[in-house]
């Protein structure tokens, strides 16, 4: 049976509009990698009451649970009185604690305040974990179901006694098992549809979890799967996984979780030893940002235009006249006079433009805010699509790079 | 007394050793500002039972219990159902919210899967908050103690449904406290710099508590004063605030907490009739996706030119073969025949230049990653700033941005 967690994170300073907990994902880290599923994080302040009862509940329902901070001298640190009245167990004063913590303040040479005596206090049959690095030692203790860590809330002090003194603690406590993770990162679908697609296949199993993210033009699957060998583990995830990647073809980009649309898409160009220019009107410069986000993109990215107005588009890419009066500046053949234009003035293999309403105003009754022109032009010909966002500025202009990187990526994929 | 809250962040990639809620800050920002003081704060996974179980006990012990996430349309989102089962109550359909949710997906011309008809339910009694940036509106209803809402996951959604639509039905159940706000944005001015500056000042005051929130070259200044009025509170803020103003002089760019410094260029542009165009290397067209941020920029922006590489320096901008080989592409001559180059091109008032090392590689021994050359060209003739930036290749460009932007507003403010 999979292994629980739960984490704790504990202070008032915790609890303000500016600071987040971030000892939670290194702890977070280490569980995983024992096979131990987090399954709920709190952050409290110094509340001794409070904090006792939710320490008992996690206690009752989950295999490990592991505070962090409240371990200091003053009468502000709770912890240890809280994980106490959970436990329903006494403080005990450790005899060789003490005689380390007037060592430690003898090695600093600095009075040691009465106070600081409060650190020398154990949770009766707790095991005292090492801090090297500062004054107050973790603690280790049993419980029906698993185990309790107290851990000490300054990073520094943390992350050493967490990975040399709690993992291999916790390790005897815990059956064998892996986790193994698979990611697909997709875009050209929405998340309502994606889901549609896809939760009829995942919902048959429960090993792989599986956990779809969403942000405007990209969604990301991730399989999680727990098995007591990796190679049961990727089995599970070979077998969901590859019905996962025939139903969304070629809509996957990438299964890197950190690769981004721009990253593939370089990649592919650099392969090609091919080149990319861009011209773009709505999308304002994103697009050109998007494609030289990653260092060494002057590889295959050339330059780009920025042709806000009607005279730019002209002037700078060459759209004819006749066009821009015929059709208007957002239609079909302006787009691939763009791509076109752009294409001829950089000696690109492949250009990209965008031209569309972005709003909140503009807009006419057959192409409302919201539609985009996407061009591409390259060795092949050019080729326009024409797309509707239903969402504010912002996202569609994300939406909009998101899709012509897109059109450059299949582009590519069928030269390939 | 104090009324106290507790938020909860649901979805189970919150969970994981890579993500941390941040919807909490916020959500604590604008309770702190109602008097509210945040008790706990709860990380859940998709896991109905231990969250409605959760959900029970923070509502018997708070007065104000904020869930956000898990409003989604797959069977992942339970959140409604979780909430509905602490409170005991049925969810049932919104007629309203239904025809809503349709409407929607007309506008995005999209078929509606049957699943996002489950955002049409609300708990019984609840009041819908609407979401216009989304398809999950959030709900609102009367507890014990208090309230109890719960709001969409994604901070585009989430933030302004916090601030439109919660507060305001929060404050009739919460005591009367007036609580006033002054906010200062600034640039041109490191973190540490800043607080160097303006920390001997306001640690003077208790009333109002300052705050300094930090952005790559864009900090934010909040003085907040409680009082039993208006004017009182009003009375706290200038003696502090004009304290501050004076310290900062010019570097403080706008009082408005939403307005961003391409607004205030935007602004001054306006103001003066003037256009701007742009011609960057290093930014890779992000200056150009900033100043048209806004809709209606097409008033002040014509276009710019991303010129990568040499090549587009030289053809597309006019910046000669000599200047390029004598000084290379990243040089002070260089970014001044950019911004001229783009000035004679569009026939713009004004003219940004950027070129520089954005990194990780490239940079010479005079000129590391990080040397960015900013230049402006103009009626009153050509201004070339360099700049080094101590950081990564996403920071670089976002701190060269900013500081061209501001030198074109310096610019402007000169010319007023």
């Amino acid at each position: 049976m999979a292994k629980t967690a739960e984490i704790f994170a504990i202070g008032t300073e915790l609890l303000g509009a500016d600071r987040l907990d971030t000892n939670s994902l290194a702890i977070t880290e280490q569980l995983n990698l024992l096979g131990v599923e987090v399954v709920a994080k709190h952050v409290l302040g110094d509340d001794r009451e409070r904090l006792s009862k939710d320490l008992r509940m996690a206690i009752e329902r989950s295999n490990i649970v592991i505070t962090c901070g409240g371990l200091g001298p003053t009468e502000d640190d709770v912890t240890r009185e809280a994980a106490a009245a959970a436990l329903g167990c006494k403080l005990v004063l450790s005899l060789e604690q003490e005689s380390i913590l007037i060592s430690k303040f003898r090695q600093l040479n600095r009075p040691m305040a009465k106070n600081n005596l409060r650190q020398a206090y154990l949770l009766e049959g707790a095991e005292a974990l090492p801090n090297p690095l500062g004054t107050a030692p973790g603690q280790f203790i049993s419980t029906p179901h698993g185990a309790l860590a107290l851990l000490p809330g300054p990073p520094r002090e943390l992350k050493p006694m967490l990975v040399n003194e709690l993992v291999p603690r916790l390790k005897p406590v815990l059956p064998p098992q892996v986790i193994r993770v698979r990611t697909f990162r997709i875009t050209g679908i929405g998340e309502s549809d994606l889901d549609a697609l896809i939760a009829p296949v995942y919902k048959q199993y429960t090993n792989p979890v599986t956990t779809v993210l969403s942000a405007p033009g990209d969604q990301t699957v991730i399989l999680r799967a727990k098995a007591a060998t990796e190679a049961e583990a990727d089995a599970l995830l070979r077998e969901l996984g590859n019905k996962i990647a025939e139903l969304l073809g070629d809509r996957i980009y990438s299964e890197k979780p950190q690769e981004g649309l721009e990253t593939v898409v370089g990649c592919l160009l650099r392969k090609r030893r091919a080149t990319v220019s861009t011209a773009e009107s709505c999308t304002g410069g994103l697009l050109a940002g998007r494609l030289t986000e990653q260092g060494g993109s002057s590889d295959f990215y050339l330059g780009g235009f920025v042709t806000y107005s009607v005279a730019q588009k002209r002037d700078v890419l060459g759209v004819s006249k006749d066009l821009l009066e015929r059709y208007g500046p957002v239609s079909e053949p302006v787009a691939a006079a763009m791509a076109e234009g752009a294409r001829n003035r950089t000696g690109s293999t492949y250009a990209l433009s965008t031209t569309g309403y972005a709003g909140p105003s503009g807009g006419t009754e057959f192409d409302p805010v919201g539609t985009v022109y996407l061009g591409i032009a390259g060795p092949g010909g050019t080729q326009v699509i024409r797309s509707r966002y239903g969402a504010d500025r912002f996202r569609i202009r994300a939406l909009a790079v998101q899709a012509a990187l897109d059109l450059l990526r299949k582009t590519l994929l069928k030269t390939a």
